[in-house]
């Protein structure tokens, strides 16, 4: 039986098994609340598994070796199955049926299971799902109908600590504990950090006689439960589970005696809700997120539609919206790859959706940058500047750089790789301030700007005037030794994504200061305090104007860095048209393609497209055709920049062309490229192409454009966003454009260099 | 297909896959040389697979709530197949043949397997050796024909480190490179003791060509072979690996890149030796094991023979003979059971064994405790003793007490039990002294005897009067609040056989520092200024009359303990008939067992057997006829002292059924009894009941006895000993025993209460 991929309105589904791919969907279906996240592990054991929960936060690092990481916390989903004393895996006897669905619309996992081996048959039914109503609780279900012969059924599950990353265990065993007889719990601490997680879970079998006994082990604690099922008779375990932690911000006693007494109680009044019930408050709480700016896409494939719900589900059951002490990780809380890290994936990738429907967890998001100028400021010490250099992976805000000094092994001496861009990787200070910047044009919240925002832009543009090397002999200041968005190409000089962007910091601080002293000036004087802002001014446009921005040649086209033009060029074809994104590694090592002409992932495109009012649309398409054959796409990061780029030159046909790639980069049918965990910054990038590239949303200089594009397959499109405080639909179909919004002062935005004014309707022939 | 044992001359074997017994022969199977010792888990995994290799003495504990263990280093074995792009599993296809053989002369893993999947035909042979010649060095080779359709076959293996002790990792990652384009290289650290680990590996593929990819990731360093087999065509891969510590006692540098250039030139030294002539080394060191003193049963069921082999090898496959500072782990090298750590098993279970047969060896055991006189200290001291208390169980020699506190779930609370054992199992420090003694009456070793043991002797002796309390109304010293051999009964006083041990031990050295201050004065002078020998004499006179021996009752049996007699009794049958010995723990906790006259393992009857001067015969049948029917045989050290003490009391047939019950503890047909690693005592159990129970072999107050007792299965016994630095061949059967020995002083034992004198050859008519 080999797996396929079946894709609903609103579900996604695996048809058949294949112990090969257990990956792709534990983690394109995994659950989360944003407080706790869990790959979508078969409830029984397979080799090659990954039986991950992470709690938001709770970072922790092994050894001074080893960086800082989201531990695996112990699991509560597992069951092992005997069946008439064989142990029960599908790898066995005959699947006769399987059907693993998540529904996005409730974030509910179903796996549907019918088996049979000698004269047993059973049919399974599997539920579960994180509620998004009670950060702590989630649940799960098991429903066994026999069709076959009578059978002996033993279910052992309970709490297995014995789960680790990858070898690296984070908890200590902890004490363990049986509350009323059945609720078992399990306290184990972070090894460096001494944060104290309390689990506990609790059964109960309906409808048959079972035998209970409870099991002790190292690191586990579980019941089990042993019983018959004759023919037709059916049986259900229900099993109820929660995680509290020492750095819950809804409790302000941490003990773990208190966790236990609140972890009980609140098992203990959920038992007369039912499973369905429990259910049922948690979808209305997905119901909630659902019905603020629903995006409908009427197109030739239903899967557009599908695709836009698959991003949203999943940007919130990984947004930790009710911490601003964390943020989302570059594979959320779906697998161990990047180790919980925060990434530029955030502000470029995936605050914009926040920012534009949910800007209250946008403003989490970026607090958490500004909790991490601690860590920024330190950074910048230790490099020997100033202001604030924001980490290239961020976990825990005061950490700082986290990025881990050592990667996997290179393929021609067999020794690990230097990973440099903790090192070099220097525009993840602009990305901040971008994504800073972007939230208040879009929000509008002074707030937050007075308090937090001004304060991140100043800090940067700083850094970005220390970082600058002046070039005596061409009287201008240089960026060398770095790594831009394309990170095959290690320790260049003047990236120009890297250069134009620290030039814009430095200009729009400029700007600000003078705003700062004219129109806030309590907020000028308290900032003034910190930074000194005219002498910081005198010397950001003493350099301003003389930072090397890489000019077009004269074919137009501008250099990604001083030296990438004159490499050799290299034939993608054959790494284009492969499934997976590495083939080109299996025939050079880094070294080596740092001396072609192949670039990762937009760069130069990428800053055409965040800083469009720079660059001409000819020099744009000029740039287009030149980069993007030169580009592998070896990141999940560059389609979505594509797909939009070249929907607003036009190319609508190639520019859809991106998007199907980009939403099948974890939804697609390919098999085995999601399971290090899921790819987020792609799908905030799916927000982006729909709302960004064919919504043709875009927020230039401070001022709202919307000029939609909609591509030939899409008939209708319709979203919605929050501007300055109010909220925006416009649908998008035969040939016009209609824009409404409630009551509230009327908001100004661009259409075709025209200004157009919102009242409360607006329609537009397009 | 189920598995069955099968069992030949020198081999053992299963028969037939069954994934719920894999820990059978993981166990049984284990590899070892005394440096490493290997699990025989399959190359390629299975949920439920423990995949351990331990070296002896690499101590380290987890964190300050865990104990000290053996950890489990990367592991070397392991092998991932792909056939045509699936993953090889024994769980899918068909199972041809399947056959999995330890071969206990030669040391040599076989598994046989042929398997078919489709149009797939294999036949996999795995053979799989740890060098007995050389420390470090271990080998592996698969061989695969292709009795089907042409196939392609991917083989990832190298060096996995991801292994844990149950989830609990000891080890950092640490560097990891690639040695002459292949030998892979892993230096993982312990993470409290910091010991460093060389683990090295290289592979070599014939008859076919491959590419061939080295893979890196976290915990792991492996290659990769890809190719392709014909039909008929064959292949092997060769994998060779070694294992360094910084504890060697085999070299002198240990910085971690002298650790690498050794390993790498013996794995470049050996290149030109085949797996053929590395095995036939390690074989020949096997030789010499097998050829000193080896033991002939002629019986109607040859598996008593295989049974005596089958328990050398495994002695001598964990005793750590190389390294003093290490001793032998209640489960050897081959499980987690236990942690690796060191009971009274060694002393009372297995050194005779290495006393009687592998003196220089068994010094080499006893001289672990010697270098343990530091930890024993502490904790006399810190329990407000004098001298030297033994640690219950015991680890890197100098730690002292590393019992754990806390054991398994009381099933009727819920809540950890904890283990008493490290406090008040007290006679662990008598059978140290004992095994002491009985080795210097054995060997004679005046040198060991001067520099060692004495002092472990008097130490022992000195523990004993402090621990002693007085009982003032009754004039006597009793010692309450222990627990026996008998582990059922926690916190009981006056268990017989700690009281009367510790009176041999004080009566003992009373005589001892007479014979010191007459016969060795210099050694008197040096162990006086440590002991204050004349005081020590003096107080240990004046108690050792008045400690209290339980004496018989009317009906005359000794009782176990001060309250024993006075329980209740409770009908065993149900429990004794069971495969498993845990079934009375599902009925009864703890504490409700020790309330009846239950017992876990001998008791009074080991006291029995090991002083059975003390004792008249009838007085011994009327104990043995009490207490055996109450006794579980729980623990794999009862049956053994069962069989040789119902040998000596002529109820042979009985002692034969207990023999076999004994040899099929690890060695039998049930599949389920020695997952967590093998019975080391049990072991010495068996070559005891041999050459102690139906050789009659005993060492009884400084004399050696021989009267033999064949069971009526055995027709002929041959076994031979050391003796005051003589080898003795004894030959049993057809009514006489022929005893013989080189050139050498006359020897005297004991026969029929006759002295015998043994110059040469000494027939004696039985």
């Amino acid at each position: 039986m080999s797996a396929k991929m079946i894709y609903g309105d609103w579900t996604i589904s695996q048809e058949g098994f294949d112990v090969r791919y257990l990956g792709k969907t534990e983690s394109i279906m995994c659950l989360g609340n944003g407080y706790v996240g869990s790959r979508a592990a078969e409830e029984e054991s397979y080799v090659g598994q990954s039986r991950d929960t992470f709690v938001s936060g709770t970072f922790n690092y092994f050894d001074e070796n080893e960086v800082t990481e989201l531990p695996n916390v112990p699991d509560v989903w597992g069951m092992d199955f005997q069946i008439n004393g064989q142990p029960f895996s599908l790898l066995t006897g005959k699947i006769e049926a399987y059907k693993k669905t998540l529904d996005l619309k409730r974030g509910l996992l179903t796996r549907e299971v019918s088996w049979s081996k000698d004269d047993v048959s059973l049919k399974m039914t599997f539920k579960r799902f994180i509620s998004k109503k009670r950060r702590h609780f989630m649940a799960s279900q098991v429903h066994i109908e026999n069709l076959g012969s009578p059978v002996s059924i033993s279910i052992k599950t309970g709490i297995n600590g014995q789960v680790s990353n990858e070898g690296s265990q984070h908890f200590t065993e902890g004490e363990k504990g049986l509350v009323d007889g059945k609720i078992l719990q399990m306290c184990p601490q972070t090894t460096h950090r001494k944060l104290d997680v309390v689990i506990s879970v609790c059964h109960e079998l309906k409808n048959v006689q079972a035998t209970t006994r409870p099991e002790i082990g190292r690191r586990s604690f579980s019941m089990n439960f042993d019983f018959k099922l004759a023919e037709n008779e059916q049986v259900s375990l229900e099993k109820r589970a929660s995680i509290y932690t020492s750095i819950d911000n809804d409790s302000d006693n941490h003990s773990i005696q208190n966790m236990r007494n609140v972890a009980v109680s609140e098992l203990q009044d959920l038992e007369s809700q039912s499973f369905e019930e429990l259910l049922a408050e948690s979808t209305q709480a997905w119901a909630e997120i659902w019905q603020k700016h629903p995006i409908k896409i009427k197109s030739e494939d239903p899967r557009d539609q599908l695709a836009i719900r698959f991003a949203k589900y999943h940007l919130h059951s990984m947004v930790p919206a009710h911490d601003e002490r964390m943020n989302i990780g570059a594979k959320g809380l779906s697998g161990q790859g990047y180790k919980g890290h925060t990434f530029w994936d955030t502000e470029i990738f995936m605050l914009p959706y926040f920012t534009f429907t949910h800007p209250e967890i946008a403003e989490k998001l970026l607090t958490y940058r500004y909790l991490g100028l601690a860590g920024a400021h330190k950074k910048a010490a230790d490099n020997g500047y100033e202001g604030a250099q924001y980490p290239w992976e961020a976990a825990w805000p005061t950490d700082g750089e986290v990025t881990p000094v050592w990667g996997a092994a290179d393929i021609v001496t067999g020794k690990a790789m230097k990973i440099l861009s903790g090192f070099i990787e220097q525009h993840i200070t602009s990305d901040v301030a971008f994504g800073v910047k972007q939230y208040l044009d879009v929000t509008g919240n002074q707030d937050f700007a007075n308090e937090k925002a001004y304060e991140i832009l100043i800090d940067t543009a700083k850094f970005w005037a220390s970082r600058l090397e002046y070039d005596a002999p061409n009287d201008r200041y240089v960026i060398t030794n770095v790594m831009g968005p394309d990170e095959y190409k290690e320790e260049i000089d003047n990236n120009a994504y890297t250069n134009y962007t620290a030039h814009w910091n430095i200009s729009y601080v400029i700007d600000l200061i003078g705003h700062l002293k004219a129109e806030k000036p309590e907020v000028y004087a308290r900032l003034d305090k910190e930074f000194n802002l005219e002498a910081l001014k005198a010397n950001l446009k003493a350099k301003v104007d003389k930072i090397f921005l890489p000019q077009p040649t004269s074919a137009g086209i501008i250099p990604q860095d001083d030296t990438y033009l004159t490499k050799p060029e290299l034939d993608l074809t054959k790494y284009k048209s492969a499934d997976g994104v590495d083939g080109l590694f299996h025939d050079y090592n880094l070294h080596q393609v740092n001396g072609f002409q192949v670039t990762k992932q937009a760069d130069v495109l990428l800053l055409m497209l965040l800083f469009e009012g720079l660059f001409e649309k000819e020099l744009k398409l000029k740039n287009f055709d030149y980069y993007e054959p030169k580009t592998t796409h070896d990141s999940s990061l560059s389609l979505s920049t594509h797909a939009i780029l070249s929907a607003d030159l036009g190319k609508l046909d190639q520019s859809y062309d991106f998007f199907k790639q980009a939403i099948n980069i974890d939804m697609g049918e390919y098999m085995k490229s999601s399971d290090p965990g899921i790819h987020t910054a792609s799908l905030g990038g799916i927000w982006q192409m729909v709302v960004f590239g064919y919504g043709g949303v875009r927020m230039i200089e401070g001022e709202l454009r919307i000029e939609p594009n909609l591509p030939r397959a899409w008939s209708h499109l319709s979203y919605g966003f929050d501007y300055q405080g109010q909220a925006i639909s416009v649908e998008i179909g035969e040939g016009k454009m209609v824009l409404t919004k409630a009551e509230g002062p009327a908001l100004q935005f661009i259409h075709q260099d025209q200004i157009m004014n919102l009242e409360d309707t607006l329609t537009i022939t397009l």
